[in-house]
């Protein structure tokens, strides 16, 4: 129970900024063939664009910012699909935190802004077609706030999610304007 | 009434991310003598770094990313105040929507991401200490969708709340991690 809850987390966690599937038994196979999972952080990722922002409720209570690196910007803004090779979105989520500072100068309780980082801090989507060719050219990876990979198999939730969103080519965030 | 009220969004829209406030007899004089208010967008803005991000509910209802250029995002990594001279910080508001996509793949409603520009679309608190001595060495800006400057009367609200984080030069927005 508690594995299928921490899974559910995993999965929810990724939807709104980088978002991941479970894989079939088909993709299960190229797993052991070639690696899906991206076990280390882009470098210069916390100056990256801005894609979008976002705010998940419930268990996962963040708010987070999309960063592209400048292949995947400059795609996004051309509005062209697939994204190229070398193109990656990630996606930092900080707790969700009502702001006593801002409140007070409000008068009322309405501002909430980024806390520490989340037990899913960073996750990442890579773009390379011949390597990641199991899961829709993309690799996915996510790191706590120490730098510390995900498990695989809370990542193994990565892929069938982002199925959802094919069209855009597995990738669910639009650009904001 | 109206104009109160209108005045109260003013501020709110601003303590979250870059904030204003009323200017008192002493800083009406100065306006007069020199301009306290931006009014042109620094160029550029939308590739700026993250500084941080947040959410204000009631009324503004937005969801927004607060940028700086590189001589702000440098001062805030070197903890260093006051802020240099030339350093801008910006944020840009996006409405505050529900995503149906991302909530149907999660199973529940939880899902925020940004929508359309609000109406306070885009502001901006620019250092010049001499420029904008009397303002906290801070001039404000704020922008509609159509990059249409807000009104003189309302941006008179920006600083005095400004003053609320005066030992923090100012500046309500904390760097996330």
């Amino acid at each position: 129970m508690k594995r299928i809850t921490g899974s559910l987390v995993v999965v929810m966690t990724l939807v709104a900024g980088v978002a991941f599937t479970p894989i079939t038994s088909r993709y299960s196979t190229a797993q052991q063939a070639a690696p899906i999972f991206v076990k280390k952080i882009p470098a210069g990722y916390r100056d990256w664009k801005v894609i979008s922002v976002a705010h998940e409720a419930g268990d996962l209570n963040d708010i987070r910012a999309v960063l592209g690196n400048n292949i995947a910007i400059k795609a996004y803004r051309a509005g062209k699909l697939p994204f190229p090779e070398g193109a990656i979105v990630g996606r930092i989520a900080w707790s969700y935190v009502s702001s006593e500072e801002n409140n007070k100068v409000f008068g009322r309780d309405q501002s909430f802004v980024a806390g520490a980082p989340t037990e899913f801090y960073l996750q990442f989507m890579v773009k390379d077609s011949k390597k990641y060719a199991a899961t829709g050219g993309w690799g996915y990876s996510s790191f706590d706030k120490d730098g510390k990979p995900t498990d695989e198999a809370a990542m193994k939730t990565c892929f069938p999610c982002h199925q959802a969103v094919k069209d855009r080519d597995f990738v669910f965030t639009k650009y904001a304007p």
